[in-house]
């Protein structure tokens, strides 16, 4: 399948439910002349629980709905589909495909002194060894130090992430990466920025922090100049959301990802 | 659709995932010679998060397998299905359906002594108010008090139900009881039991907790007797697993919940 690739096209984006807003928070404030189609699989939320064959099924069904929408770029702003399925959705449709998780390392290896770096992430994504295998491809002098986070999640959605408990958590997982010289740690999940101020207070001060938006932000923007795909100044951007399902607390959490109102919500089954 | 119930057929049982594994440990202990089919589903879970629509159309899936396995009963071991999808199931299918709220309710209507009962729950239960709703209908002199637990399952499932986190936790969830003068707490998800320890230490002693595993079992137990399904004492009994999709941790998780390893387990896909 191939599309005609045109600027005045929107970005996809998607991503397990609305984590992937914090991502599309970064690339619509970088690129505001650009439209954007945000799919969140909510149906499927959490990804980072399921299978790697239920997880490239999921993303397969949404690629196929974004690239009818003609699209000019996909954004796969989730960790877990960045880890597990990215390899197949590439072979399988030509359409540019930036995901989550190479932006990141190549960030990473480029700034870190020690090379030693962290990576936390979902059970999955820590699990499926796939920024481990992306470093040793792509900076094979760098040490990795993994560290799955699965209550924080969880913490995020209950809004509890600058509290006294999730201080205690974070120091529970943070606390894995004492003695390995680590200075640059990936935030591997897109709800992970939420968290930020705590991860921070609890790392020593020369660890750097990777966020993947920003990474990804930058490669989108690279990308559209290269190939002269960037949206014209005069143009009317918009932003159109598609959900799989409408969970509780939809809102509530979707403003704590995007900071700010979501509109043009529909709701949509694919599977 | 209208099934034969005979004796010799096997009693059906579902849960968005594992937690329902819980209800199925008091069956099996309680009707040892009953062969059981459970369908845990894997690929939506958690519930607790998702629409009443998308849970209406999960358990419909479910039920007719199950029904086509020939059970003899069905037993909704999810809080979630049965406070927002059961009254449709019924009114679908002609088959004995036992649900794990209302055997909860009517236990705790007789054992109240102040009349003020709690409930525990995940968000989508607690929200639903049909433990609000199913207590005034049968028991109206009744004042209950809700409180959604959202971190208790992610906890449970990371295995830290007897830390100091979960404690810290619970504690914020179960002093909202404080001034209630509940004497009587119903663990309105399957998960919970799991942590009855933590709860257990943290409210007053003379508040009784009521699992709903042990109520269904009752309810089973002398709707087969009375209807002569009870099976026949030299029959062979077997437990068949299906789940839809095959998370990681699942051996792990099914253990705790079940008590024991798990066998004749089948991935299927319904929707």
């Amino acid at each position: 399948m191939k599309n005609n690739l045109i600027s005045t096209s929107p970005i996809g984006i998607f991503d397990s439910g609305l984590g992937g807003l914090t991502v599309l928070k970064n690339l619509k404030n970088a690129l505001p002349n650009e439209s954007f189609v945000y799919f969140g699989d909510t149906a499927h939320v959490p990804y980072g629980t399921k299978s790697p064959k239920s997880i490239f099924l999921y993303s397969d069904s949404i690629t196929s709905f974004l690239l009818n929408l003609n699209v000019k770029l996909i954004i796969v702003a989730c960790n877990t589909v960045s880890s597990v399925a990215l390899t197949k959705l590439k072979k399988k449709y030509h359409i540019p495909i930036i995901d989550v998780l190479n932006p990141a390392v190549q960030h990473a290896g480029k700034i870190s002194k020690s090379r030693n770096v962290g990576i936390i992430g979902t059970q999955t994504t820590i699990s499926s060894n796939s920024y481990k295998n992306t470093f040793y491809k792509l900076y094979p002098d760098i040490k990795t130090f993994e560290v799955s986070c699965p209550l924080f999640v969880p913490i995020i959605e209950e809004g509890w992430q600058n509290t006294k408990i999730a201080y205690d958590i974070a120091k529970i997982y943070l606390n894995k990466f004492t003695n390995t010289n680590i200075d640059t740690l990936i935030l591997g999940c897109t709800h992970y920025p939420i968290m930020h101020n705590v991860i921070k207070s609890i790392l020593p001060k020369n660890i750097s922090l990777v966020f993947s938006g920003e990474q990804v932000t930058n490669q989108a923007k690279n990308f559209l100049s290269d190939k002269s795909l960037l949206s014209n100044k005069n143009q009317k951007s918009e932003i159109k959301y598609f959900v799989s399902d409408a969970p509780k607390k939809f809102d509530e959490l979707a403003s704590l990802f995007l900071g700010e109102q979501l509109k043009n919500i529909k709701h949509i089954s694919l599977l």
